[in-house]
């Protein structure tokens, strides 16, 4: 099996440099489809789904090497060395946002560029640090997802999505966390929520830049002016676009803000 | 038919003051049941089901009536002469703090206090009033409910409750909303989504109180603020609940908020 067999890796446009495309938690590549074409045009696009999404080879999921973030960074720096990058960017929707800095920390000559939709480096409140869950909650909602996983996603999926007017898309996201094996939802989704990565955001030496939505319930503001206080020389954009999700509910302005910064 | 059989009305607890409690839009009595037994020891406690919700007599249900807030008003107000209150206290969740708000203004006599939980006095953001939704959003909303009331429901829901950790919750709501009528839904969604009770709140004569919740996606904290502004004299307490309905979610902080002001 090769990486890019293992990583269903899609390969498109035409560009000097490569753009790749990280998705999130319970998601797979289909989560970048209003997006990626656009940058067709002037670069080399990329798309993956991580091990354990999408049509990923599922057998290469190992659950220790998957018990922490560090293990998808890992796959994204073998990604980034087996297609020859060199100074690309990389895009990273939620979770992997952070798996993208941890690749990049690994593999500096990899990616000159990051792209953070928004990032957390850590979801449980923390003396100063807030703006995220409290262990307890955090614990609650990882019970509950071991218990009903069906349940959950039904729940979890549309409070994330936001954007009440769009039910459409509340509802792809419940069926994209449906579709997931319920044991590494249960894995990914412990390995995300307990992940503390504050330490690591000083290390990013890539050009940087958070993409901050209104009323996301995973990652406040606040949260994302932490990345960016954090993150050296970062820029962020607020978008005018809520929930956790910009790149399927308001992917124009993803666009818009990821134009102006490449 | 009687009023008390229209409102499926429930009685309860004793004491000399009374404190009605009204549910909000796609929902029943059944809202309250964490937080109306901690007063039944000091108060006269009163249940209802709007007209079209919950067990109240459906055959009542009139269109032309209840296509505005006004309608749901003026059964508060029955409800209110019917039990002789005099004074009492009236506890709107939602949606139904206007409703309350407004048959406070047709009958001071009947409410001398009004609890506000996660009141809108409009939903659609206008000039100089922000933190509700643009009128496109609010059409989109209203014609996906029309379109598809159940994957509504199940997308609406959970956005609604906030509290990912509780999945439970959202799944009851979700189920609530899909238990109502279709074509009440779509008119309760419509009186409510494009209703202005601005100019009302200044005619509130009651001793006000406004619960504001942490990331409530249909109540922002500016309209909470906006709320407190114009009704004279009212307080505000900042829950440290998020989502949009801490009775069902943090019921004892609705429950100490209630007890410091009645």
């Amino acid at each position: 099996m090769t990486i890019l067999q293992r990583n269903n890796i899609s390969i498109d446009g035409s560009g000097e440099r490569t753009i790749v495309f990280a998705h999130g938690f319970g998601c797979d590549q289909n989560m970048w489809r209003f997006v990626e074409p656009s940058f067709r045009g002037q670069f080399r696009t990329v798309l993956f789904d991580h091990v354990g999404a999408g049509r990923s080879d599922h057998s290469a999921y190992n659950p220790r090497k998957y018990a922490t973030l560090g293990g998808y960074a890992a796959d994204v720096v073998e990604i980034g060395r087996e297609l020859g990058l060199k100074d690309a960017v990389f895009v990273g929707h939620s979770v992997s946002a952070m798996i993208g800095a941890l690749a990049q920390i690994e593999a500096p000559e990899l990616f000159s560029d990051l792209v953070m939709v928004g990032p957390s480096p850590r979801y449980i409140d923390d003396a100063d640090y807030t703006g995220g869950f409290s262990e307890a909650q955090i614990e609650e909602l990882l019970a509950s997802l071991a218990d009903n996983h069906m349940g959950w996603s039904a729940a979890m999926a549309p409070a994330i999505m936001g954007n009440l007017e769009k039910p459409e898309l509340s509802e792809e996201l419940t069926n994209s966390f449906c579709r997931t094996d319920p044991e590494i939802a249960k894995q990914f989704a412990r390995a995300t929520f307990t992940s503390d990565n504050r330490a690591d955001l000083r290390n990013v030496t890539a050009r940087t830049l958070i993409l901050q939505c209104r009323d996301d319930i995973i990652a406040a503001e606040e949260v994302g002016e932490y990345v960016h206080r954090e993150v050296a020389g970062s820029q962020i954009v607020y978008l005018d676009a809520s929930g956790h999700c910009p790149n399927l509910s308001a992917p124009q302005e993803v666009i818009n803000a990821m134009d102006a910064f490449v």
